[in-house]
């Protein structure tokens, strides 16, 4: 683990770029693609809050009480900024259905979102700076993600957490105005704050992590904004972010590409309810049984094609509870192939990892690592009793070119997530988001998108 | 940098040990140095939070308001104990004048304090399960420090705020009566939430850390009581905080020792206003010049002999501000043998640090690193223009054995610090704090730890 300070200063590059992002400058793909994410971060952070890993952190804070400034998504009351920002985001993780970028081998919005819109609340920013800011740390957490990739993931810290806690920094950091330097500066704060172990996947800290990338980029951009002093190098300088956390630092992979969306292009949503990396398996499996109408009784092998991270990630042999079957490659693949719904949160119950039927499934299954694959590449290959053999492959890492399809997707998703909980608000809630930008501030959404009454 | 398990469950044993510690167990030399802790941090933190590290971070957090449940500590007002955890903790560690065990590298009282005293106010706590609990943490903090030693600290992690976060939440935990299985959850939470970059050293977020420290064991703590979940093993398991953030698993060292006050009897106290690391040079210069009465322009040669560790921790060629001063191994030297009052915090001016004559001296020293040197050692040799030569050698790693020396010299630096702030409240809150036990809450003394009308 290297200590020493690496020569190309990529924290203030990062910092330039991110405070010179303009709402004109934005191409309209991108606002579509930050509308889209705004969107389907209210489709799993309005059900997510009712998650215990929310409610017990809101009841501890809201205890201390705070000055009513900001509003809790999915939950009655308001809150300090930074507490608003704490618990909409582990909110926003609770249910592990939020988006991915690969860049990160994490979940962007969550990370960025919760502190941007507690800000905007506090500040009265309209919508088109949210969008704005959101694309400046979107930017910035996937180029972080890239400079420290692979090895910071892997040696076992959550990405979302950690390079998460820099790119929010760097979007309320763009939210509240701060030039370069002290842009700069508020990397460096949120740099020294984050923290984040995935040996915690499994329990209430994975989702608590996001709301902690939020909060610590919002206290880091604030703190910055008002004359607190940190490192302006935070990411490269000696006993640094990437000195004391990866073996990589990956400069020229984080300093590439012009446009200024030339990450959020590439933000992945998640149509299935359980980790990213079981969804090119999840599909690759469901092309199989949607082709050729198999019955799972005449399945005799089940072979599973992932790169060798997925081992570390969601390869739980024998899940025992509803959240360890998400984190589980032959469950999930067990049930794409039996017809199991994989996009409802509420398939993943305890019972199901019980199962009989996807238990056997789920130990004919077999995997095979292949050293070079694309992160969230799959194939899976079925045999059947008499012989016949299928074959599908599914790249879940290549985002969906068509945007229009994605967007109704995304609404679909939406309107199974919200409808249940609130009801008439939901189109309303729908159309708000789809359109969100213009003049307005962040009011009407933030009182449509609290917990029902 | 290992991502694999360990097979010793040092988080249970540590959690069985902290949740076991009873008031009555405690050994009475145990209280007294736990006493002086408490006197000490008080006479640092009352001025530290004069510092603007503190109240920007005051302003910050005081504008969203928070219910007024915990007291600042040389400030005015209230808040939430989350927040006074922060800000009493960066308050504390502000001067760089606060205690320091070996066993963590680092500062334990700051991440242990504040927590403990923001959540007696809430609860109601008296001032003997505040020793207790302060004691338990103390030992988890230093035996979390050595398992992971020395490569956390020298890979660039500030220990004061990682492996604080740690200790904080096991005070934390024993003073709410949490039983094992419960602390060892805290400490979950804490480790996933634990971090801080030795590069920050020299700008705010240094004494920032010690308030993260005592502000993620403080949630992590009343997290873990209402039930939240982590793991309980996040010391050892892989991608826990030893697997990623050391190469070290030091458990014979962690768990060795068997009287409570094992590692709380090697506290170490500053008595000069710099970094530790250069007190044991400070005082063997001191030898020198009082023992031989020499003139500052009659020096021919200085040099400094330590261990290697000192380098990256105060080995600053050219300070140019009073906070770089205070880790500068040199200029500190070149300060005791002028005989500059290295003891006060008024005298590391930026405008000390291009005295002529200082300056003169911090480049005639010449620094030997000694492989194998206890940390905290340090051998100075002085030679005139006369050809005379004067050597002086001190360890400021061994505790002063008499407990009441220590004291007295604590009650001096207490008044030198508080006096001028407090006037004649302070002789009332020395006596006060010297006699902390009892049946007392904090209540009086919070109240005279407020800052000046």
């Amino acid at each position: 683990m290297a200590r020493e300070a690496h020569n190309t200063p990529v924290t203030r590059w990062l910092a330039e770029r991110a405070s010179n992002i303009q709402r004109g400058d934005l191409p309209s793909d991108a606002v579509t693609v930050a509308r889209q994410c705004i969107l389907d971060w209210y489709a799993v952070t309005i059900p997510g809050a009712s998650e215990p890993a929310v409610t017990l952190l809101a009841d501890e804070l809201l205890e201390d009480g705070a000055a009513p400034l900001a509003s809790l998504v999915g939950l009655e009351g308001r809150t300090s900024p930074l507490n608003a920002a704490l618990i909409n985001g582990t909110a926003s993780h609770a249910l592990d259905f939020d988006d991915v970028n690969l860049a990160i081998l994490g979940h962007p919005t969550v990370a960025l979102l919760p502190g941007l819109l507690a800000l905007a609340e506090q500040t009265g920013a309209t919508q088109d700076d949210i969008l704005t800011a959101f694309t400046a740390g979107y930017e910035v957490v996937c180029r972080v993600g890239l400079l420290t990739s692979p090895s910071h993931y892997n040696h076992g810290f959550h990405a979302t957490s950690t390079v998460g806690s820099i790119g929010a920094a760097a979007a309320c950091a763009r939210l509240l105005g701060l030039d370069a330097e002290q842009t700069a500066t508020a990397l460096g704060i949120a740099a020294t704050k984050a923290s984040g172990l995935k040996s915690m996947f499994g329990t209430m800290c994975k989702p608590l992590h996001a709301g902690m990338a939020a909060q610590n980029g919002l206290m880091a951009a604030r703190l910055a904004a008002r004359g607190y002093t940190s490192r302006a190098d935070a990411l490269e300088c000696a006993q640094g972010f990437a000195a004391t956390q990866s073996v990589d630092f990956n400069a020229d992979a984080a300093m590439e590409g012009q446009p200024l969306d030339f990450h959020l292009k590439n933000n992945l949503f998640k149509y299935h309810a359980s980790c990213y990396l079981t969804h090119g398996a999840i599909e690759a499996a469901l092309a199989i049984r949607e082709k050729n109408g198999l019955e799972t009784a005449s399945i005799r092998t089940i072979t599973i094609s992932v790169p060798p991270i997925t081992d570390r990630v969601c390869n739980l042999a024998r899940p025992t509870t509803g959240l360890e079957a998400k984190f589980s490659l032959r469950l999930t693949v067990a049930m794409a192939l039996s017809g199991r719904n994989t996009s409802g949160i509420e398939t993943y119950t305890d019972e199901l990892t019980q199962e009989p039927e996807l238990l056997r499934l789920r130990d004919l299954a077999t995997i095979d690592f292949v050293e070079g694959y694309p992160q969230a590449k799959a194939d899976v290959e079925v045999t059947l009793d008499d012989g016949r053999s299928f074959k599908a492959s599914h790249d879940a890492g290549l985002p969906d070119a068509d945007l229009a399809r994605q967007g109704r997707k995304l609404e679909q998703k939406f309107d199974a997530m919200i409808e249940p909980l609130l009801g008439a608000r939901t189109s309303q809630l729908r159309v708000a988001l789809a359109g969100f930008g213009g003049g307005d501030s962040l009011a009407e959404i933030s009182e449509m998108a609290r917990g029902a009454q």
